[in-house]
């Protein structure tokens, strides 16, 4: 598609209407925004002296928009699924209703683009959080570097107790009570700087694998949220996280995973200290306090402190995403708010105890949650149902 | 400029290069990214469904491509002083040479736009801060309002100070001690839903005026810096702003004044508790309590906390900024850390008490930062040799 110009007068004004390219498949384009980074599936070189991109195989049309701030075209748009794991069903069409509704200028609930506002939890929304929390697993599989270098620890619960999970000991898990829990992140995730933490949680997270996939646990994304994700920044939404996990956790790999840079991640976060190192460098030193607990109440707290605006949509899966959901919910005009609901044990997992699926500390949906969601008009995603696949390696 | 499509295979991968359309004044041109919302001076009407962009009168050519998050072309760039408002000089030298290193891909120096993050103090950075900061003078102003509601308030101080100071008692204003300041901040700043302080500071800040130039206190906006945050983002930078006023505050206007989102406004917070209106409608109270004190280190950290990233430029006036510009300048690469000095009695103001100027509380520059930015390679912009005009209202 050209660029069009036209001239015209009106008023003693000058009018130029602008016809704004778009990205084509393989027709004529505006990438336009400068680099706005890596994506995963746009990773071709960009030389900014000569505004030009070399797409390079495996590359996404999505994402080398994102990655240039620009939009597929309309045309593309229209021929392709923007959800294609998603089955045909109330929760795919109420998300593309939502976009439908607040991105046309036409519509009484259009929502201006700087507004538009979308969170996601993580656990249990983008990603798998069965059998135990990722940003949990990492804590416990720290223990052992602890012991290393306070060997008496070996000897001292909860440490003592997390030793013996991590030798294989599943029972040992139902021990570590939520007190113990709180005595790991705080050795594992406190008491130390911010870069040595997040030097160690990129180790970490680069080779750290899932008992079940034997895959990275960066692999267990939801590919059906993955796409929403896409989707709704293809049109102009920008896409949070709002986690109950570790808010510096989480920003290690949000952008390489989710496309997410680190300023759209909300999380748990603790007390922070300035130092200097002894060249008189500061650095920023993680105390053992917590500044702002990312869950129930604390999602619509973080949301404004972080973010300062309510979302105009939200996707959570757990009763700690609750009230996210009900400050998105009760704001003006057009709102989704969707709930994942883990009903399927032979893909992933299956855990309520809402809709009599079995109980669960980790990723509790509530059967009162589920109540609640149809009452107010939340969508229930049902992995079992709405889901074409689940992840992007099972095809 | 026409958008330029060429192919080529290379190792069996679809190679497409892809120039992109850019800015031009007249020319063709490439938009983009979809609308990012009103801009002081791109105001025009914007229609998705047929992505055409009405340009109007008073348009302004950076503001528009950044509205659609594109750039104006390089080659009407060159032509264009992106720095009008400065003299040359050091300052301005080195604002330049810091846009260019970290922008150019060739250079050692170069940074990847998504790490491109510029941070701004607003209180006598980015507008007049004397005789006293807007933030409190807001909190003055609505003194009589608290009194109305609560008569008893008029005998008590320090509510009844502050009475005597807005009947024009300016030897009142001595009087007000810091834990003065606090408990009136704490007045008319907490005790509230997040909307109704919205909604106050709103009126407040549409028409409060000034008192020597009885002009709006958004039109004191310091014209060269204004080209410094538009000339960082047409080159990839996001520019926060990161005050120790009242991050609820500054985000009412941050948008519409300095065309940064609230998103990007990082600040003194307190507590919120989430609670129900009588309709079971959730909102977020205001409650007297401190969370982020964002001046000093409350800066740096602010900066982890919302930012997540660290700034490659900082922009202060005052001691309560000199850590964000130590952590800001002690990154690797290329690092860009100035300070504003108020050494303009005529234009503005001039203290310090730095170089012998009059010393105040007000945005203290001491001559131990002033040694100090020395010694580091920090840069002081020197208000009155390196601004041709202050303000824009002022040829």
């Amino acid at each position: 598609m050209e660029p069009i110009l036209k001239h015209s007068a009106r008023a003693g004004a000058a009018v130029l209407v602008v016809c704004i390219g778009m990205l084509g498949l393989l027709g004529t384009s505006a990438l336009a925004g400068g680099d706005g980074g890596l994506r995963p599936h746009a990773k071709g070189q960009y030389d900014a002296s000569t505004n030009t991109y070399t797409v390079v195989a495996g590359d996404d049309l999505i994402e080398i928009a994102e990655r240039f701030g620009t939009t597929v075209g309309t045309d593309a748009a229209a021929q392709t699924d923007p959800l294609p794991s998603w089955n045909d069903g109330p929760a795919k069409q109420a998300i593309i209703e939502f976009v439908k509704t607040t991105t046309n200028p036409a519509s009484p609930q259009f929502v201006p683009p700087a507004e538009r506002i979308a969170t996601f939890d993580q656990d249990g929304t983008l990603w798998v959080e069965h059998p135990l929390y990722s940003f949990v697993m990492y804590a416990l599989e720290r223990v052992p570097d602890l012991v290393k270098a306070k060997p008496e620890l070996a000897k001292v619960a909860p440490f003592s107790t997390v030793l013996e999970i991590l030798k294989g000991d599943r029972a040992a898990l139902a021990k570590l009570t939520l007190p113990d829990l709180e005595k790991v992140l705080a050795a594992t995730y406190t008491g130390r700087s911010v870069d040595a933490f997040t030097a160690q949680a990129t180790q970490w997270i680069t080779q750290a694998k899932d008992s079940r996939w034997k895959r990275l646990y960066t692999e267990l994304v939801y590919q059906p949220m993955q796409e929403v994700l896409k989707y709704l920044r293809a049109n102009g939404y920008q896409t949070h996280i709002v986690t109950g996990g570790g808010q510096d956790f989480v920003r290690v790999y949000s952008s390489r995973v989710y496309g997410i840079p680190p300023e759209q991640v909300v999380g748990t976060a603790g007390v922070l200290k300035y130092e200097y190192d002894k060249d008189g460098k500061p650095f920023l030193f993680k105390e053992p306090k917590l500044l702002l607990n990312d869950n129930d109440a604390g999602k619509a707290k973080g949301i404004h402190l972080m973010i300062g605006r309510r979302p105009y949509a939200a996707f959570g899966n757990s009763t700690g995403d609750r009230q996210m959901l009900e400050y998105t919910h009760s704001g003006q005009g057009a709102r989704l708010a969707m709930l994942v609901l883990h009903d399927d044990a032979e893909r992933e997992y299956a855990y309520g105890p809402a809709q009599g699926l079995p109980d669960t500390k980790v990723g509790t949906f509530t059967q009162a949650l589920y109540d609640e969601a149809e009452e107010q008009g939340w969508i229930v995603i049902s992995m079992k149902n709405d889901w074409k696949r689940i992840f992007r390696f099972a095809e």
